[in-house]
């Protein structure tokens, strides 16, 4: 654990690779490195990139890199498919992309698969954050493959979302997922040397001419290439801008504390979980009205009252609350 | 409120979508509601409809509900679309499909949307059918519009769920989302009078044959078409068949148990966040701690495992826990 830590710390990438498997199988030293690791936490931008499959989300992430990396700044990248159970594939898919960025130190690539439940991928994208935070990246980008409700609650992580959409048929404004739109920071309209991209952006800004004054930013809309590298430094300043605005207005740090306050609390109801759990599963008081609730003899609003009551009782009659 | 559960009890279909609103909207009257009535649930079978969009879902569903009105069982119907968040849109549906039953008072239908998060819909789901529950339903038929991660999730709160195959085009295993085989009790291949109907059953079968032996109920695989009404009967009867089988394992009154204790520790939890977030939301040593790890001084574990006790002692210091 201390050797795993010290490299970590020295920035190597296995040490990297391996506290993040640590956190994401929920291994007994997760909470103990989360510990150690967190005040190093708070200091990545976060980027998200979401948009239809096939819009070019991912040679579009590639480019960004590519142009990031150009001012030595470091970058982490998540790529997520909350469609996928299958963690194979998704192996096979960091294998690719990270021949494009084989020999580069200042990148790191992890993809996700689902496992289990959606909301358990949205928590666990939260801690690979958290641990690419305090490894130093300078930036983390969260990827996604489609633009399911999964991932609009993804991208409430990331502090700037770019949609990225293509002049492909299906893939007009009107048929877009209700919500994608309203999470937009920025505009990526790709595919732009394809007919029809001119019909795609006019059609972004006259949503967005539709939209509330009292919002404060409007989305930049940017055509890019990614086939013929057309407007990737004009995306990158967008970002730039949109960063700079979330930084003048004071969002950004409020966003942070946030965050942090949220992430507590969650922790705070998973140890109460597990405070009832173990209740529950002994025989005792809290079993008995359990089984009259089964029986129907006592209503579930009646019996929750009493059982908050005996396992705080119970916790608060002892020393300490259990780990 | 006395007036409303009067004419609940005397089975009026206006009162049982007042409950249901009132439900659904988390009014102030939730609670004491479902407390009253809680005693009368428990006595509905609960049938779980999915399948791709466009297989004839909605149909069949009208057909089965016809096969089981000839019994004079009544039936409640949700139809669920997590991925469309217009209540407008479904109370449309509603209107459409109440047609067919328009003069009938053994079907009440009801359609939703999504409201926030894809928790959030199996959530009111689960409270919904406890409500039609409790109105004395025979049958409460939950038919989801596509099959995406929440319509799975739906389906874990059915007693029976049929998955409905088509022989279209994209329709074949193989492209059929992971997990939607593993829940099928009853396979409904609809649309049999189209051309590859016969391959589909075969497909569906040869999986079936692969599947693990100490598996005790293998899925009937009906044949369907909500055009000429062919194969309704025989649907119907593999899912008593179905039926017999969880009541004669034993399987039916574990199933209601369970999910009656799971009910009452989620109320629990509600509770519980209730006196959590108050105590956010005031001046005070929690309010302070979540400050500190915001600014990196304190990690979120150590400052949840002190807040947990901070929340208790607070409670159980006064005189009973909070509603």
């Amino acid at each position: 654990m201390e050797d795993l830590l010290n490299r970590f710390r020295a920035g190597e990438h296995r040490a990297l690779a391996r506290v993040i498997s640590i956190v994401e199988n929920e291994m007994p030293q997760k909470d103990e490195l989360i510990k150690q690791i967190y005040q190093q936490t708070g200091r990545s931008y976060i980027l998200g990139v979401t948009g239809s499959p096939g819009a070019g989300k991912s040679s579009l992430v590639d480019l960004l890199v590519k142009e990031i990396r150009k001012r030595n700044e470091n970058v982490g990248i998540i790529a997520v498919d909350p469609t996928s159970p299958f963690t194979g594939g998704a192996i096979l898919g960091d294998r690719i992309r990270m021949n494009a960025h084989a020999l580069d130190e200042g990148v790191f690539i992890r993809s996700m698969g689902t496992r289990g439940s959606l909301g358990g991928v949205t928590k666990t994208t939260k801690e690979i954050v958290k641990v690419m935070d305090a490894f130093g990246m300078d930036w983390i980008i969260i990827e996604t493959v489609g633009v399911g409700q999964a991932e609009l609650d993804i991208m409430y992580i990331a502090d700037t979302t770019i949609v990225v959409l293509t002049p492909g048929a299906g893939d007009s404004i009107q048929t877009m997922k209700a919500g994608i739109m309203e999470i937009a920071d920025v505009f990526a309209v790709n595919k732009c040397d394809m007919p029809g991209a001119d019909r795609v952006v006019a059609e972004v800004d006259m949503m967005l001419d539709f939209r509330d004054d009292h919002v404060k930013w409007r989305p930049p809309v940017v055509q890019t290439s990614t086939m013929n590298i057309v407007g990737i430094t004009e995306l990158l300043s967008a970002i730039e801008r949109h960063r700079g605005y979330l930084l003048d207005k004071g969002i950004f740090d409020v966003r942070r504390n946030e965050r942090a306050k949220n992430e507590t609390l969650d922790i705070v109801s998973q140890q109460w979980e597990r405070l009832v759990r173990k209740q529950v599963n002994q025989p005792g008081q809290v079993k008995r009205l359990l089984e009259k609730v089964a029986a129907r003899e006592v209503d579930p609003y009646t019996a929750s009252v009493q059982i908050l009551d005996l396992v705080m009782q119970q916790v608060v009659g002892q020393a300490t609350p259990a780990r």
